[in-house]
């Protein structure tokens, strides 16, 4: 499975009994896929973050709902419902906080509820077996065609074009192709050479260290030259002209084009500006909030201190007692960013007006207030 | 010894017969002072970086030629030159590219050439006690002078000023108060209250982490209200107004005020500017190059990928196999520069002018051409 665009993030299995993820706690150490179809299984999967990243969480969600619910041995639809009401509250449980798995939770249930009267049990279990692969579908096409834009901005840069990211949007963090990382998988589908027409430069992103584990990983996985760098080689990079273009994920955007990523963000942002690099944030639109004038309404978590000083977990490489600066995203200001890639289009400025165009409306329940995904 | 100002890197021993050095390899875990008088044993410390930053190898380096002197066991001037020649070569062996290290070495040996004539060993071995002595002491008068111009700055922005700094150019890295550092010191010294006057930010500086090790250690030591940040935390911080100056250390400056250090620098620079934070780099004068016209010049060495991917080699954090970008160093473009504190004063741009006005002369020998200094 570890062909470029066949790397499973989370899919139901071929008898449709069980949901099959890769684990990503063991990368990049080591490639397995596990089979789950017991709740506590699925439970401590998410847990775990052995499936992270908002819409991967998101399928997950989907597939756990009607896993469980096609295991309920009953034909009474009430005991059916109530049988499905307990599963989805004990996984979410899991991560109360991440947004996307309420929200596919949620969006499973009230299929259950709004259609349930006068079908039975059986044909509603198929039901639910085909809204979970909707919300898979609807993810790889929003996916597809962040990828889609993405790669027009590649083949006006032309191929040999050198790339840099931060964290992981990409495949892993989604149902398929991811969204910083799509333009790279839909360039590869076009034929472009993995490793000649592109260079991908991942930011290891400290403290935890998505890009250095993830998406160099899928990257190498996919065939495509790649390189890690330190966070703070950024410049360095960008200075040595290898760099075309910067594509980052995000978990919020404000309606002036602020938006919240991992934390390291705004600093290649301010960067890539000085180089005059162009810079692109690849956002489903539904984490676009309307709602919200600007970045300065958003919270910024501050994660515990023992990411940074205990080098993962293993060996103290600050001294005890010392203060210790863990925020886990920052706010990027509107006036760095060259465009906003969405599925309906890319958006720039004036952001607002940009987005308004497009239509693009606040899906209030999808958007994730605390931005909290850790990995 | 864990006092603000009696963290001693590397000193002589009270009864003059050996060398006492911190060993830097058990930072931030343990504090432990190594007591030097063999060949073998000072060799060992320099290689495997126990005592480390330029002017610390160059004061060990003196105190070496004169502690391996002193055990000579011949009156025969003829024999001593021989022995001490021999020692020489041997230290220097321990880092030849440690550009401080051969040029105290040579320092000390020219005083015994040049003043030989007429004079018994016993004379001579007083003679070298004070060369050494010397190079230290002003080792400390520059970075002691450093520290007052830097004061000054801190003055004017007032108590209770947040500092930002990376990598660590502090009394660790010198005979004592370092460079980018020092400011801090002669705070302290002019009775600044550690805890509530100042707070020191330390951007941990991947991949070997001498923020976090050693900048943040003997600013605790000190008693400073210090914190350890991710690299890629240095824009968040800068935003939220905590941060009233940066001082940075360097390896080399060139005429125009570009700089070499490192890696990391140019984006610290580049973000501070930003967001309209003043920008300081602490130079002893004799790192100005003044034979070199701009930065450009600089030869950038690329170090093993192996600090970035293996983690402080303990675990591997990113795939095999993929590429890694790890230079040592960095050049900042001498426009993000707001001044350089040297110990003759504070340049500013134009630097070449401003160099020369403070009558600024390259020490060519002192000047490490290679800049390759990892810890």
């Amino acid at each position: 499975m570890e062909n470029a665009l066949n790397l499973d993030t989370v899919v139901l299995s071929e008898d449709k009994k069980s949901i099959i993820i890769l684990d990503q706690t063991l990368l990049p150490n080591e490639t397995k896929y596990l089979s789950l179809d017991k709740a506590e299984d699925i439970w401590e999967a998410i847990y775990k973050l052995r499936v992270r990243g908002a819409p991967a969480i998101g399928v997950t969600g989907g597939y756990a709902y009607y896993i469980l619910a096609d295991q309920a041995d009953t034909e009474n639809m009430d005991e059916f419902v109530s049988q499905c009401t307990k599963n989805m509250e004990y996984i979410n449980s899991s991560r109360p906080t991440a947004v996307n798995l309420s929200w596919a939770l949620n969006r499973m249930h009230s299929v259950l509820l709004s259609e349930k009267e006068g079908k039975g049990v059986a044909w509603m279990k198929e039901r639910l077996m085909q809204e979970a692969d909707a919300i898979r579908e609807e993810d790889i096409q929003i996916s597809r065609n962040i990828g889609a834009y993405g790669f027009e901005l590649l083949e006006k840069l032309g191929k040999g074009v050198g790339i840099m990211t931060h964290c992981n949007a990409g495949t892993l963090a989604t149902a398929k192709y991811g969204t910083a990382l799509a333009p790279v998988y839909i360039a590869l589908e076009q034929g472009w050479d993995p490793k000649k027409d592109l260079h991908v430069y991942c930011d290891e992103t400290r403290p935890l260290l998505q890009g250095a584990r993830l998406s160099a990983y899928e990257m190498q996985a996919a065939g495509v030259d790649t390189y890690v760098q330190c966070d703070n080689m950024a410049s360095y990079t960008m200075k040595s002209g290898k760099i075309g273009i910067i594509f980052v994920g995000c978990d919020r955007v404000a309606a002036n084009g602020d938006f919240a990523n991992k934390i390291g963000t705004s600093g290649v942002a301010i960067i890539a500006k000085h180089y005059g690099i162009p810079f692109y944030v690849c956002a489903p639109s539904s984490t676009i909030d309307m709602t919200m004038e600007s970045g300065e309404e958003i919270h910024i978590e501050q994660r515990k201190p023992e990411e940074v000083t205990e080098m993962w977990y293993e060996k103290r490489m600050a001294p005890e007692g010392v203060g210790v600066v863990n925020p886990a995203f920052d706010v990027t200001d509107h006036s760095l960013v060259t465009g906003i890639i969405t599925e309906k289009g890319i958006a720039t400025a004036p952001f607002k007006e940009s987005f308004e165009k497009m239509g693009i409306k606040p899906v209030e329940k999808y958007v994730d207030k605390k931005s909290n995904t850790p990995l």
